[in-house]
Order: structure tokens, then sequence, then C-alpha cells
């Protein structure tokens, strides 16, 4: 019997007629079922998107990549294919607090996010006790360092474990327009705050002060423009008047952890394009 | 220069390999291009859904469903092509209270619901202002008759407007298995509760005094099985302890009237499919 | 019999011990019954808040009034007394757009709203006949004239409608300082953005140009500082990526009636207490 | 100086005059200061609920619960007076999954949850990784001995632990009439179903067969009837229509924990009040 793998395949690209049937066709020529797809053209900037889970026999698969990759060529196409049985490697950036941490590890180890957590990097010792809970290799660098020696050290853990992309996990600290540049769209981050409102530091106090009646938090890809990169998920919670300022922050834990998961299994889901500063989930 | 059409094509149908590529064939090839196209396969059931929207040259869409009708044949599809334009003509029904058709009638009046409504049937004179307001023809049609009478009526005044399917905007009144049957899958019946909770009479009395901590409302189907139809939407809100009856009821009509405008728009959009006592919104 | 009445009491003062007992004594001497009562320190703040629901004889009103005054002067109370069956006046701001209007009129046609509407002034007719059926007394004011020359009308037609509050249902115009001030903690005003993100125009178009997966509305006191008042409510929607801008605005219509119609409640109850730049809801 | 107390009073008794002044005057006179009360009559009931959190000095707190207890008497008052401070101990009950004990383990560790766990009882071995990692004393009571014997053996257990509440984190199992009567109102369950629908059994699998549109949990005191008690909190979650009941069970997870925390706070808090099968919560 033939086996059969899984794959999903994004493309985007310039919008034009035609582009689901060349695409399909390619697919069902190849003995491919098509379990799931999602299609959206962007009228406003005339984009075309497309998420497609299928499932072919492995033997079909060179043969598709072939044929797509001639499609792509003619039509402009940026697209990727990947393997949905196929885990990816993440790096998680830490500082002092462990609620995503815990949210992330054990939805990985309970089968919701399909990823591998490769290392955890951070400037304090306080998390090393829930890696290695999780059997998750820990490296301490510490923010002591010149920016420059912390991250040259980042880039050789990052190699070793083989990372594909990196969470910032309430990391705390900035990264490098150089470092954030070399993982262009590849470094998710959780900022506690509803964005583009409370950028910066000490979000939770500024909402406070401000007497906001509900407070969020915004998964987003880093970029050099700090909590300006492109958004993937946001949530808010309602919050009390009565809070202490204690309690806001307490209340704003719950709904960090919760966007960060819903913003990585999209990653990991193959779900989120970028095009343009704005992240289309699909 | 030609003209263009915008059209809708839902397809169910048993799942098999090959179908998008078929059915996006026939587009492409009549010059269709399509903005959101949306797939589904239901694995438990092993059933396919899509819908597609498409933008075609008006004289290619005989073409398009002498094709489509063909592939239907072979694959077995339950398929329907609407133009995305042409809005359905509705019918309300409602008893006394208003919230429900002013949120119909200001969201179809601003275009945030692409429908007609072709008449008011109610059985009190409570509701003739609103109608008339919005120009709705408004007939009474007292439940002090017999339900075969009433429904006699229904069914001349049905003929007479046009209508293509029934909103049931807090009616109130059950109609007959005979009726229902008639106008299976389009009729739209807004329950002032949880489903599957709370169903049949005074829902808000029951839930209050079981001290729900949420209360829901739910768009569904109309079904000879009072409350049991195909669930389209449901919304719920939080109630505070403090709440009265009375204050809980107000609470509710908001949700109520939500709830249903966010059911006929995705029944209006045709993204509406019902599969064995269940809806998928595509 | 007595006839009894039932009354709001309001107090804000520098906390301090016995404030309770001192203010419940004055109530339960002159035969008050307690139906609701919420007391909160803002300790951060060192700051007192109570509100109290009571039932009274009307004959020993006058007494509680006369105690309430001399313990408030010992304590340096700021505290208002409501009849809670009084309803207040409000005058409305509108511009084109009527679906704030519409959710006003309606809550306060059914009791939702437990207060008149003396009149709706707008610079555009469009609202004239919203206002009509509702019995609003309808006042053009064209924006073609001077500011000075608006607000003097404003203050005539205030003046003659009694008005004690005013709510800008989407006005859309910017009120001068000097007439803000006149109304200072009793402007309610829509914003139909997430305050404090996109402050000013469009913020529709901010927010989908930013990509966020959220959108909302708040509630607030108008102030000099525009869009910087005191937050009353506020409220978020999800969106989905494949919105056009138009529909954005649709589900934004949603959250911006809603969003007013819970603060205007909130403020028609006596809960809004206004300190420094917050608002706390008891 | 004196060293203060933090302590929250409890009250709820038939509704009369005076009740507020009699009790705040009590704790004037002690030299309490109340930082936050919140009092309300449940009109329908006659019936007066009020919590109050007041800090005094140590050494009055024998005199005020001597005067709270006659005028308790007096009008027929339950009450009770907490140490705000002392943090109330609680015994664990589960079974294989761990996603509630997380929940809970860290908002304790993190002071969130301002309790004590003293242990966890549990009829697989699979948990005792979790409770030791938190150095819960951990309890593996096998279900396949009698129920008369399992429950001696928690007698033993929970006498030995000092517990003065349960929380069932998942337990699956059925506790006897006897047993729950013994911890009446002192037993707080999580059930994964949006109760009053779903009760019983496999609520993921009844919700999904119904096609819902949301899912829920309710977190409520168990009490002889299965899933009938009194409900403390409940959420609910938007799931879509093509998750698999895989997806649909882990979106569940999510719903459970954070339902069952914030119903835990408010116990934990002393601000639920039952009162013929519901709660108050002030």
């Amino acid at each position: 019997m033939t086996q059969t793998t899984r794959q999903i395949l994004k493309i985007s690209c310039p919008d034009q007629k035609g582009l689901i049937a060349g695409t399909t066709q390619v697919l069902a020529k190849a003995g491919a079922n098509i379990l799931d797809l999602t299609q959206h053209t962007a009228t406003d900037i005339d984009t075309f998107f497309l998420r497609a889970m299928f499932e072919c026999p492995v033997d079909s698969l060179s043969n598709i990549k072939i044929h797509i990759e001639e499609l792509g060529k003619r039509c402009a196409m940026d697209w990727d294919l990947h393997d949905a049985n196929q885990k990816p490697k993440l790096a998680l950036f830490g500082s002092k607090t462990d609620h995503c941490l815990y949210e992330l590890f054990l939805g990985q180890r309970d089968g919701d996010l399909a990823c591998e957590f490769v290392c955890l990097i951070s400037n304090h010792v306080a998390l090393e006790p829930v890696a290695r809970q999780f059997n998750i290799p820990f490296f301490l660098v510490s923010s002591t360092q010149s920016k420059a020696e912390q991250e040259a050290r980042f880039r050789d853990i990052l190699a070793g474990s083989g990372a594909e992309a990196l969470v910032l996990a309430r990391y705390m600290q900035i990264l490098s327009p150089e470092f954030t540049r070399e993982w262009d769209r590849k470094v998710i981050n959780i900022h506690h705050g509803f964005l583009p409102a409370f950028k910066g530091a000490k979000p939770y106090h500024q909402a406070w002060a401000k007497g906001v009646k509900l407070i969020g938090a915004t998964a987003h890809f880093a970029t050099e423009d700090l909590d300006q990169g492109p958004i993937i998920w946001q949530s808010v919670q309602q919050v009390p008047d009565t809070c202490s300022i204690e309690r806001f922050i307490q209340i704003g834990k719950e709904v960090e952890k919760r966007t960060l998961a819903i913003a990585l299994r999209y990653w990991i889901d193959h779900r989120v394009f970028v095009y343009q500063g704005r992240t289309f989930i699909l």
C-alpha cells in the first residue's frame, strides 16, 4: 500500500484568474485529496491568499513541488509547502515570569501545540526549574553583558538547537535591529497591552492610570520598530474598577498566555500570512 | 465591454479527490475570478462542503451551470448558485415586541443585511407602526383562529409577496408540522435561550430560577421538533446576580436581536450548510 | 398610609473610619430601607466611594438631606441625592447616522433607559425623521456657521428644553473648550475606537490599516482634550481578516451603539463616579 | 502601636430596616475601617446579603464578634467572619488530566489564589508528578474499591490534612450522597458543559453532536443531584464548525480551567452566597 502524507500549502501572489484551478489541478493530478482550503482575495491590495491542507501519496510529493514551482514562477507566487506532521522547532526567550511558559509547555505536551521547544534562553535563572521539568535545554544569557555579546551567544545556541523560529514569552529585553532582521517574520512576541495603545514599558500601569475598562494583550511579529510589528492575535478582558494594579496584572497574565498560545497555534498551523505590516489569518 | 456578475456557489457532497480542481476548472474556463473560497471536509461524516464567491462575464453563466450540473451528477453534489447581488425576499413573523424587527429593518436599510423584507405577519396590531415606518406590508393574522385557518392565510400572503424564506422574530406561536415541512430549512427562528438548555416556554424565567451566570440566545432553523432544529448561531451575555427578572429580559433582548441579525447575515451570504441536524458556517 | 420614595445617594470623599456607619445611621433613623449599597475605597488614592439605593417615607426626605449635609461637611463629602423615579432630561447631538439614536430611543421607550430625551440637535436634516417618529423635538444647527454662533444656538435650545446632560451620539463635531467646561462631566460621547488607541478622525480606517484583530468603541465624558476624557465604558468585537473596511464599519456600529447604551444606563442609574480623569462604576 | 487585622464579614438574613446601620455601627465603634462593602437585597425572596471587608485593631475583634452575634440573633442573621489573611485549606480531587491542577497550583504559587492546597487525591497515579512538583501530598485512592471503602479513605486523608473544602478538578467520579452531605456547600466541581445543558457523561460529545456554536464550562457546588448544584461561575467560548471533536475538547480545557479558577477565587474571597439552589456573588 502507498504511504500518504499530510501537507499544507500556502500561497500569496498578485490576484489573477485561474489561480485556484491551476493549483488544485496540480494537486488532483498528483492524487491528492484536499481536506481544508481557504482562499481570500484582499481586493483593496489586489492580493490572493490561499491555504490548503491535503493528503497525497508520499511519492507524488516531488512532482507536486515541481509543478507548483512552475505555476508559481508564472504567477509571481510566494509559496511554501509544509509537512503537517513535522513539528516546527521553536526557541523560547523568557525572563522571570513563567505563566506563558507553562501554557506553552503544557499545550505542547498535550498535543494542542504541535511544535517542539528546542531551548529556553533567559536572562535570569528563575526559569531553569520549569525548563528542566519539561526537559527543555536551558541557557542563561545574562543581560549584564553587551547586547552584541548576548546576541552572539543567542546565535550559537539557536544554531546548536536547530531553532526555526523564536517566541518571546515575556522576555522584557529589546533585540537589536540586526538580530531582528536575521529572524524576520520569525519572532513572535507577546505584548501585555492592547496595541497600538500602551506601547513600550509598563503597559499595565499606563492602562490602569488611564482608567480603561478592558485590558488586552497582543501577539505580534517583532520587528525593528518596537511593538509595531504585524499583529497576529489580540484578546481583551473586562476589569472591574475596584481592581488594584496588582489584580490588574494578574488578570492580564491570563490574557497574555491565552493570546500567545492562540497566535502560536495559528503560526504552527501555517495560517498566518504577512503582507505589508498586517497579517491575514486563513 | 462585457458585463460581469458576482455569484456564490455552494456545494456539499460525499468527499472524494479532485472536487475543488474539477469545480474551479469549470469556473476558470468560463473566465471567472474567484474572490473567496472556503472548503472543508468534515472527516467524521466524510462530507465535502464548499462555498465560492466569484465574478464572471454574464454570458458565461449558463455555461458554468451546465458544467457544474454535469460535475454535480458525477459526484452526487448537492449544489446551488446564487447571484450575489440578488437580494433574497424574506417574510417576517412577529408578535408584540419589535426589538428584533428594528434591528433587521435598520440593518436592511443601511445595507448590512442584503435582503428584502416583503411582509410582516403578526398576530397583534402592535407591530403595524414599525412595519409602516419601513414601508413593509403588514398583515394581521389573529391567533384566535384555528391553526389551519391561520396557515391557509399565511400561504396566501407568502405566495402574494414572493417570500423565499421566513424569519420568526419572536413570533411566540408554534407552526404546524405540515407548514414547517413546506418551508423546510427556510424558517429561521430566534429562541431566547441557550439551546439545548431552556427549551419551550419562558426560557428567561427558567434560566433565572436556575441561577445561571450567562444568558444566551440561539438562532436556528425551525423544524417539526420545537426548538430542536439545526443551530445557526448562538451568543451569550454575562448577567449580574443582582439582576431582577425584568433586567434579565432586557439584557436578553440585546442578545436576541444581535444573534438573529448575525444568523440572518450568514444565511443571506449563503454561508449556512445544513447536514443531519447540524449546520456548518463557511 | 405613608407614601414612600426610592432614592439614590452618591458619596465620594477622603477615606476615614465610620463613614458607612454614619451615613447608614442617618438613613436608618429616618426609617429608610437600603436595597443596594456598594462601597469601595480606592486605597491608592485614599478615596471613599459609596452608592446606596434606598426607600424611605417621603416626609423623612428633608430630614435625611439635613443630616447628610451635616455629615458631609464634617467629612468633606462630595455627595448628591437623586430621586430614582425622576428621569434625567437629556439632549442628544447627532449628525447623519442614526444607529445610536434608534438604540437609545427604543431603549428609552421600552423602559430600559429611564431617561427623557428632550431634544435632538443635528447639523444635518437626515435625522429629522427619526426624531419625529419618537416625538423628540428636532433642531437643525448647521455647522456652516461659526462655532460661536452654533454654540449660542445650543445654549438657547438646551435652556429651553431643560436638558440636564448631553449625549453626543456620533456628532462628529468638536465642541469648544468653553462650551465643554459649561457642561463639565455632563457630556457623554461615543468614540468609535478603543481609546486611547485611535484618537481623532477616522479611527476605523486607522485600525483597519494597522491590522487589528478586534475593534472597539469607548463611551467617555467629553473634556477639552479631544477623546481624552474619563472613560465610562468600552467594548470590543472580533473582526475577521477578510473584512472590507465597509464591513469593519458595520461591525463597529454594533459595538458603538451597545457601548453607548451601557454607559448611558450606568449614568442614569447614578453609578458613575469621576475622579481625576478616571471613572469608578459602582 | 496596635496591630491591625483585615477581616471579611458575610451576612445573609431576611430583609428589614437598619441592618447596614446596625452592622457598620458595630464596626465603627470597634475602630474598624471598611474598605469594600457590597450589599444587595434580593427583593423577590426578600433576602438581605452583605459582604464587608474591613481593617480593625486585633484586640477589638472579640468585641466585634460579640456584638455581631447579638445583632445576628435579633435579626435571624446567617453570618460569618473570616480573617482575610488566613488562607483556606483545600483538598483537590483529580483523575488523569492535569490542566486544571496546573492552573490552580500556579495561581496559588503566584498569589492569585490565596489558599493552601493540602492534598491531592486521585484514582490514578498519573497526577503524582504534578503534585510532587508543587509539594502537595498525593494520595492514590483507586476507584476499583467499593465507594464506601474509597470514601472511608477520603475521610481519613481529609481529617489528616485539615481540609476545609474540596475542589473536584475533573475528578470524573461520583461521590455518594452521604459524603456530599458531609461537605455540604464545601465541594466545588467543574463540569465541562454549559449547565443545565449537557448534564452527565461526555458533555463535549453531546455538544458536538448537537452542533452548538459555543462550548462552556460550569463551576458549581456539588450536591446529591448530579450536576444540579448551585452554579458559581460559567464561561463559554466560540467553536468553529470545522472543529474536530479532539479540538473541541482542547478548547474546552481552556474554558474549564479558567472557569474553575475564577469560581475558586470568588469562594476564597468569601464572595459566594448560597440561597435556595442559587448563588449570589457579591
